[in-house]
């Protein structure tokens, strides 16, 4: 229903991951091919990390691929560690607040999939986020609240448990009500240090998302390509779909989580 | 924070309630005279009675005094029962879903003012919609958690109870939480065929509300004003300042509730 | 890389038009089958005939198939002359101002195709617009442009001829600066009364369109389909498409202009 | 009309020139007190110079004082030279295209003011622009026409006598047309080295113009204020209006240009 991306490396400008690969994330918003939908129209999110101690944060309704601001921007903010995102509303409103990266403090959360029957369940999951969190919530997706899940469920000090507990408990307030298969989702998070990618569904078919294992070889298989000779050993690059310029690793997720050092 | 009008009456094109005034809702979202604020240029709303069973609503994020759609659509539109909003934040985001009249089936509502520390009482309030109207809360608003609130409270039977109840649930609510004087408020109903307006506040100064209630000396005051002499008997008019074509009553509501029949 | 439609005969809630068909104009903003593009996400126009001597028109920056104010204002307004258009822009700003159908009193005007190279011939074709009308020019498209030659040419007396001259003058002033195939083409204008369609390209192959003919036809070939049998005879559409609740007519278009009445 | 800032100095975080003083240009757009207009919510941009040869620009059709992108984005970019304008449409349309400052290669401009009888003169005014240029106009405002003019006439040779050439045009061509007074103007632009500012009016009357002229005075004045004791001694600011973090010089700017040395 979305499609994102998440990179963490060498500092570079964002147009690089945004604009110049052949099929980079704002391509991907107009020709999804691994995507559940082709188009993803319905507005837009980038999370850096830069000055300051809280990630920036550019939101818009706008379809990336025509969104002017979008490409100045990326051209002229560098960033070591980054988050974007293009989304395929399933019903929510067109807003701001339902774009996605999320934040809260220094954290990002993005999410691609969905929680089903979101109306019949909301409820009871709203009731469950910290009453502290809870005023917090500005937009009316499952994604959004689902992040406020996870934090009320410790994602500042545990991540792997915290995301852990927090599918269960939806799989489990879905169960309640009837729901089969309750979630479906990759969900990428970060503090600005590390991030976290998560791949998983109640049914066992979850998305696609493909992440990066080792420069090296990427430089071997595309010498051509600058960008990936000029960045650093540890740089990590995890993507909904290839950009296509190198195919990332082509070795799709398990559906476990990868923890990533980030530089 | 916001104006307001309510108009029913003789159908008649929008553009002359929202354009043709001197002092036009359009001209208070630029100059507002009697308002908390002077700028009343955080969206705009607008709610009609037509053809179907459900009003139109037509909601916008720009302000009001250079959006063309509006302007357009106000000089093809007529209607019977019109409610039209400008809005200025307290905080809330700036989208379509929070801006005024809420709509729920042939219902629609609008509010001016606030209630006092929403982030603190908010969780609690949301707690108390009925879960089967809980999920269709698409905005962030007091506003719209108020009008949720009277639907649960029984708007659709008794409007006058139904918001008497959710006015003191909100007090109740507030002082359990400490916060003083937790609503102050002019608030317009209707079920697309009477209107119920209503003046409050806890601390018992109220924003303006201004209606008509002899058309006849309307006419007779501005003899030279067209649209007066042409509309009904029965025609009605409630603002939150005089639209300056005539200065409506120039009696501002008392606290109490006010029925209107309509045409 | 556009899409459109023109509907003449019985008033019917644009709805009818827009959101009812199973392949509506709205289904191809995301999914255009015989464009240039698969998507016309790039902003949408409406513009209709009702109360008043000027049509109304709505245009809006975002994707035709998430607007809100789309949906609803398709359902309370009632017209019996309706254009309507999804923009693909070949690289125009998004904007208001850039959406069709434009209008210039009481005429429509909208176009799907281009005048090639148009950064070239753009500055000799602005100043072939009459004088009187240049500053009215308020975007940066070809197609707005090409209206406003052809009001200079005469559409408001004769609009076959007008739109034969405009075309004759793009075809020359391209081929004066070196551009090959300098325009393709459909249009439609009309003047409240009539609609007048026109599909030309220079090189001989045109952009899909397609017109009913004969009312009485589409009622035998799709006897479920209510709207068919409510409409007047005299009922005419003209699309870029067919919009699936019965395919027209089937017949695209010849490179001719094509005269219907209207109601 | 319009409200505008310019800065050059030590690399700042934008949000410190936009969001941190008093009455900062954010405020401005709310509440101008020496404006034509206490309200410029038509729209917002903002130029800055950071990496590659082009300045970024960030243009919004939404009011300043609540674009959350705009303050999101004004505490993650620094920069050493950075203009800022809140527009007030004297008609024009609200869209990006018309939002100051405009580009062209490494120069931005941007302009408080009008020339008079905008439709009068615009062809005679399009018309002189360079063929080259022509093309590149996108919106529809006298300040982007009056840009491309001051570039046909060698901006970026020697900004002070095309300038000066430019304004001796619009007030010839005004005059060939029989308005009074033709222009009205401050006017900011900069190649990304040095700024220069412009202020005049054809009757002599023109718009308030302020610019710090000793940063060692102001430190003086203004001992608690932190930013002005960590820029350097180059730094400068020409505003429309003082940001109320010390009223910058008080003096306004004479009906002259004035050249800043840039760091």
């Amino acid at each position: 229903m979305c499609r994102w991306m998440a990179y963490s490396g060498s500092p570079i400008p964002v147009s690089e991951l945004l604009l110049t690969p052949k099929h980079s994330l704002i391509d991907q918003s107009l020709h999804s091919t691994m995507g559940a939908t082709t188009t993803n129209g319905d507005g837009f999110g980038l999370g850096w990390y830069g000055i300051g101690d809280t990630p920036g944060v550019f939101h818009s309704m706008e379809p990336a691929w025509n969104d002017r601001n979008l490409a100045d921007l990326s051209r002229h903010l560098v960033s070591p560690l980054v988050f974007a995102h293009v989304r395929a509303s399933t019903g929510g409103a067109i807003q701001q607040t339902n774009c996605h990266p999320f934040r809260y403090r220094n954290w990002l959360w993005m999410h691609n999939g969905l929680i089903r029957e979101f109306a019949t369940v909301k409820r009871d999951l709203a009731f469950a986020v910290d009453p502290s969190l809870y005023p917090l919530i500005e937009g009316s997706t499952d994604s959004e609240l689902f992040f406020y899940l996870a934090l009320t469920m410790g994602l500042q000090d545990d991540p792997l448990t915290a995301v852990e507990r927090t599918v269960g408990l939806i799989e489990d307030t879905g169960h309640a009500h009837g729901v089969p298969d309750p979630i479906q989702m990759t969900v990428a998070t970060t503090d600005g240090t590390s991030i976290w990618a998560f791949r998983y569904s109640s049914e066992g078919v979850s998305r696609s998302l493909f992440h990066s294992t080792n420069i090296a070889m990427l430089r071997q298989m595309y010498p051509e390509n600058s960008l990936l000779h000029e960045v650093s050993e540890e740089t990590r690059l995890i993507v909904s779909e290839p950009l296509g310029f190198g195919s990332v690793t082509g070795n799709p997720l398990a559906s476990t989580q990868a923890r990533l050092p980030a530089s």
